[in-house]
Parts: C-alpha cells; structure tokens; sequence
C-alpha cells in the first residue's frame, strides 16, 4: 500500500524537472512521444488484442468492445493528436496581469503547472495518450489510473511514451501509470493531498461519484449532460430544427447532446409536428407530454424520470411550456449546469436566457454538440467540469495551469521605518 | 440537523436574484450596507461588549482579546472598507475571452459569480462584514459560520447587513449567519455538496485542517506561511537588511512575515554581523545554525522543529548555505509555498529562483509584506490560497467568480447534414 505513495512521489519530483523545461523542449518532449506510438504500433496493437480477446471471452460486444479497440488507423490517429498538442500555444509562463504599483514594485501574474494530476478513467486506452500529452504540455506529471479492461493496451502505451520520455532526458515518472487496479490503492491515491494537485475523473457517473465522494484531493468532474433546447416563440423554425436534429442525432452517446426539447406554446402549433416527425424519420424515440403528443403521432407518454435522464440514445424527452421562465424554471430544476441553448430572433430573451441559467456553457442560436474544447477553440480537451471553481466547462491546457504571482522590485519594504533605517 | 440545509437553500435563491443585479445596483446594496453599519453602531458595540464581557469572564487577554473588540473607529473602518469594496471594479460580466470561429459561432468566456460561499472563521467580527462585501460584490450568497467568542458582534452586524439587504429588494438571505455553532452542523454544512460551491476556512491551522478534512465542498485554504529570505552572493546588503526588518519585523503575526534567513556563504561575513545585530536590537530571537552564530554574538542554536515553524513571533531561523542550490533545496523541504523572497543583484539567479519554486508568491528584491491582496493591487482580499487550483496566493474579487462560455450562433450545426436537411 506504500508503493502509490512512492510512485506519486517520483512523479511529483520528475514533474519539477519537467516544470522547468522550455516550450521548445516540452513540444520535442511530445513530439517524441508520438514517435514512440508509431514505432511502437505492433507491440501496442498485439497488447491491445489480448484486451479485446479477454473482453469477448467476458461477453462484451457493441459500443463497450468498439470503445476498447484500437486499430493501425486509430492509433495513428492517437500519435497525430499528441503532434496536434504540441503545436498548440503554450500556456506556461504566459503572464496575465503585469502591474507597477505606485511604490514601484512590479506586479505580475505567470502562469505556472499546477504540479501532478490524476486521471482516473475507464475502458478507452486512447486517454492515456490524450491526457498524457496535455498535462505534459502544461507541464504537470500525470498519475494514469485507467481500467481493468485496457490493461494491457494502456501499458504497452505508457511503456512507449515513458521510454520516449526518458530518452529526452527527462524522469519517465512524469508519466506514471497504475497498474495495481484494486480500489484500495484508487483509494489512496485520492488521498495523497500533499503530492496530488488535482484529480480528474472520467467515465460513467458512478466512477465519477466514487472519486468525488473518497477524494481528499481536489477533484475536477461532471456526472452527466442533460442539455436543453429551447425553442422561443420568436424562434426561426428551420434554425430550431436545425439545432434539434444536429443536438439529438449528431452523437447521441456524447455528453453535449440533447437531451429534453422545451417548446414555447406560442410557436407550438408550427414547429411541432414538422419536428417530431423530423426526429422520427431519423429513428428518435419522443418521449412528450400532452402539449406534444396532442400536435403529433407516435409519441411515447413522457415518464417521471424522463425530464432528468441523459439518455445518451436516440431517445428524447419533450414539453410545451407556456413561457420562457416556464422554460427557465424547468432547466433550473432539470438541468446538469453542462449545456443550454435557446433558439430566438429575440435578443432580450436570448440575454435573458443566458442571464437566468448558471450552466458553463449557454447557446444561443448554435447546436450543443459544439459545447466541446476543440469546436470552442482551446484546442483540445481534458475533461468538462461542471464544478464551479477553476474551471467551468470544457477544459484545454489552460486549465491544467494555475497562475501565481511574480514581484520585482527595488528593495521596497511596506512599513517606512525600514525603509529609513539604513 | 435539517435547517442548516433549509438555510443553505435559501442563501442559493437569494443569489440567484443577486446574481440578476448589475453592478450599480450591487455597489448600491453594498453602500446601504455601509451606511447600516454606521446606523447600527450602538446597537453593534453594546453586542461586542457582550462577547468581550465573556471572553474576559473567560479569562482571555492580550492579542486575542484585542483581535475580538470592537470600538467607534474600529467599526468606522468596517463601513469604510465596506464602501471602498463598492468602488472597486466589478469582475462579473468581464469577457476573458471573445473569439469568431471559423464556423461563424461567437464564443465568449464571460466571469459569472460562484455562487453560494461558505466563510468559516474565528475570532474577529470585522471578517463578517469583510467576507460579506467581497462575496456579494462579486454577485454570491454567503454563508457565514464565525466562532462562539464572537457570536453576539456577528449576530448584531449581520442583522445590520440583511436589513439593509432587504430594504435594497434584496433577499436578506443572501448573506445568512450561522447561530447554531454545534461542529456537526459546522459538518453538515461542508457537505452541502449540491449548494456550497465553496469553502473559505480562515483561522488557526487547527480549524483549516478540520474544514479541509471533513469538507465534500471545494475548499480554498492556506495553512501556514513559512516565509524565507535568501541573501544572495551579489545581493546589495543594504537592500537585503530592509526586507529582513520588514519581513520580520513589521507585523510579525501576519502569515507573509518573514519566518527563516538563509544567507549564501559568500556573503556571509560581509552580512551576517550587521544583520543578527540589526535583529536583536529590534527585539528578535534569532535562532542560527554555525555558521550564523559563529559570525555573531547572542545566536540561539537552531533546533530541530525550527526549520519548518511559523514563529508568528519575534523569532527568526537563521541559516548559512553553500549556493543557491542549497537554498532552493531548503525551502522546497521546509517552505509553505506562500511567499519566497530572493535580494540579489544578479538576473539569472532571480530567475532560477523564481523558476525553481512552487511557491504562490515569489519576490525579487522586494519585501515578503507585500504578499497581500491589496499590496497587489487586487484592491482588497477574501483570503490567500495555498492550493494550486482557482486561485493561488492572495485572492481578490476575480478569485470569487469563474469563466464560463456564452455562445452566439446563426444556426450553426456541428455535423454537415443538418445543415443541408432544411
């Protein structure tokens, strides 16, 4: 039980090296990384079989075993990520406030490396590459806890980048992967509060409540995405359909889709039946109240749970509301604080929208599935945080830094007898 | 055991409603509340001699009981910080980021306020209308839980503060103390994962570490400051004498006064005579190790626990290192991560110090004191935070909002079907 403690030790002690490279030598650090993923294909992928094998034999198939697989056109799509990391800008030393007080003293604020970061993660191997290579790139050590599932693959993985790492001539603890997967030891790495800087949870909701509810360490998270589309009275009704199929249909499975459409009563009899018949023809099941289901065929009664439910399936909850705040009020009870959008041609009520809801991200007048660090332009993603401390949404380098004061000054002091003494 | 979640609630709903105002409307509620402050004064200081009454019964002297009382001009300065906090810059609504995608879609980061704070002090009732004209500026509820010497001061300048809130249209709640001082609803308090965003504890090391242990809220802490100053070989002795007095001496109770001298070996003969001598006039324990003592008269041997001791007293350690490596190594094992201070003259060796610590401030030529968040130009400060996430070092308004996205579409759809389907 001692060992996580060492490990994150050694991760910690080769994350201070790390901290004081270069941008320069940090991205040849990546580059280096991703070298060693096409080099090291056959090992990874022969690794990965034997993940794929034992999943079969335990009777996974569809989504599961697909998630788990990777192949020579994934993998090479993973080392061009890293390469992709390593072209972005560097957040590392950029300076966000530069002051000189009225003693002289010169006021900065630089942004550093928060330190050692934790991922714990299920099933797909593909993070331990993606979130390797963005904390490195913001100069953090990362402590990999992925699952039981990818063992084989998430090692062979870390054994290539670790290697690249340590032939660059930097400690490959900086990259640290757990390979001892029993929970005790999950549980004390979120306890080591004195190594750990901050955990990052991914996977499904009980995963993600288990690392919030044991961590002793900051913990970064968000348990789910019920996303509401709201189509206003003022509405375009082409736009709305737009946002709704694109919201519904594009990715049903990822965290940014829509999950509930809210209709204003006023725009109801127009834009209903075009819609449901619109989801329908493209294999989505309606789930509506009265207001609904009495404007179109073949929908399923709305459930008790249904207003609350991620569904992450072609399968969406609908209502008529009789007001934007009947609106408002529904996502304040429902909503998951990750995405809202409003379809309107009314900017008060779009300012309103935004106003009213705490959620990280508000649309108006855009589809949700660009509620994503790439389509927001950070450039890549390492998680999304619903959490309202330090980060609020999508996640991209930045917020895997933390800025802290630089002062320079010319011998001030703050009590004037000092200044007089000598 | 339910009202500390009934209380909590409605704390958040009145936030809610604050978080609606805009800023003249906010500075407006803060100025009432100033104003209240004057207006209650009797009333305030008759509550005060209550809490003194029973704190002398108790047998509580000197700094303690100083830090408890309240009189005309201490209170005078409470409305007066409160109205300074009305004229700083408002954070919420600041756009951090405002970028055009290639898709057209507008995506902005705009701060909003946290949300609901939870303040769990000690001792002095100035944090109460402190903590709450910074966290209501910045558009949250705030929960106040201060201790039992205390709770008459609070009660009657909290009553001050929600009647003014009130009167502003305001709900009162907003600002809510906590009467019921049991720890286990201090406990449930810190549970309240759901409604408190955070958690600022201020007080004793004893009190933060309780706060951080048992929270399930995000919890924003500093321990302790154990302060260095490093004497360079190249530093100007003059100037490394100012910020030695002033770091030790000026306020030696403040978590950013100086704590240990360390003086390159180089330097030593030249500095360590005038310096000790310098310190023992002005009243200071200096606590050395050889080559300290052996440069100057008087010295106490270092002991063991001295190394890592906040003294918060007129105490200093004293050390004599071979190279700045030597002291950067020192401070890595002993130092607190809150203020570091290098006097030198030389560039490359105040970069590598600034470079080479993790500390949350670090200073150049330039006195430990002003690791303060109006020193910083911050304009005033909720606390300072050791923790490397949100915010690290002395936190000002910005520290009490966060950054989320607002985005402006024309119908924009991530996945090109949609985007042709109408």
């Amino acid at each position: 039980m001692r060992e996580i403690r060492t490990a994150a030790l050694a991760c910690r002690d080769a994350a201070a090296q790390l901290a004081m490279l270069d941008t320069d030598a940090r991205n040849a650090l990546l580059r280096a990384m991703a070298d060693a993923l096409d080099a090291q294909a056959d090992a990874i992928l022969a690794a990965n079989a034997r993940d794929i094998e034992a999943a079969e034999a335990r009777g996974t198939t569809g989504a599961l075993l697909d998630r788990l697989r990777l192949d020579a056109a994934r993998l090479a799509g993973l080392s061009a990520a890293v390469r992709e990391v390593a072209e972005l800008p560097d957040p590392v030393g950029q300076v966000t406030r530069d002051d000189v007080r009225p003693n002289g003293i010169r006021v900065r604020k630089v942004r550093v490396p928060l330190g050692v970061i934790a991922m714990i993660y299920e099933a797909r191997p593909n993070v331990t590459a993606d979130a390797a290579a963005l904390c490195i790139k913001a100069g953090n050590g990362v402590i990999l806890r992925g699952g039981s599932e990818a063992i084989h693959s998430n090692t062979a993985i870390a054994d290539a980048l670790r290697a690249a790492i340590a032939a660059q001539g930097v400690g490959a603890d900086v990259l640290t992967l757990v390979t001892d997967l029993r929970r005790e030891t999950m549980l004390e790495l979120l306890q080591l509060s004195d190594i750990v800087d901050l955990a990052i949870p991914r996977g499904g909701e009980g995963l993600i409540r288990f690392v919030a509810e044991h961590a002793r360490v900051p913990v970064i998270k968000h348990y789910k995405g019920v996303c509401h589309l709201f189509v206003d009275t003022s509405a375009d009704p082409g736009l709305a359909l737009r946002l709704l199929l694109d919201g519904k249909t594009g990715r049903p499975s990822a965290c940014n889709a829509l999950e509930t459409l809210l209709v204003h009563a006023d725009i109801a009899d127009v834009f209903v039946p075009r819609a449901i018949e619109a989801l329908q023809q493209r294999g989505v099941e309606v789930r509506g109240d009265a207001g609904i289901a009495s404007r179109a065929d073949g929908v399923v009664p709305i459930g008790d749970d249904d207003d609350a439910a991620e569904f992450l399936d072609l399968v969406i909850a609908a209502r008529v509301v009789d007001s934007l705040d009947a609106a408002l009020a529904h996502i304040r009870r429902f909503g998951s604080d990750h995405t809202e959008v409003i379809a309107t041609q009314d900017d008060a009520n779009a300012r309103r929208f935004i106003a009213s809801l705490r959620a990280a991200v508000v649309m108006v007048n855009a589809s949700s599935r660009f509620s994503d660090g790439g389509e927001l332009g950070l450039g890549a993603e390492i998680g999304i945080s619903t959490t309202r401390l330090h980060a609020y949404g999508p996640m991209g380098l930045e917020a895997l830094t933390v800025e802290r004061f630089v002062v320079d000054g010319a011998g001030q002091v703050r009590h004037a007898e000092n200044a007089a003494a000598f």
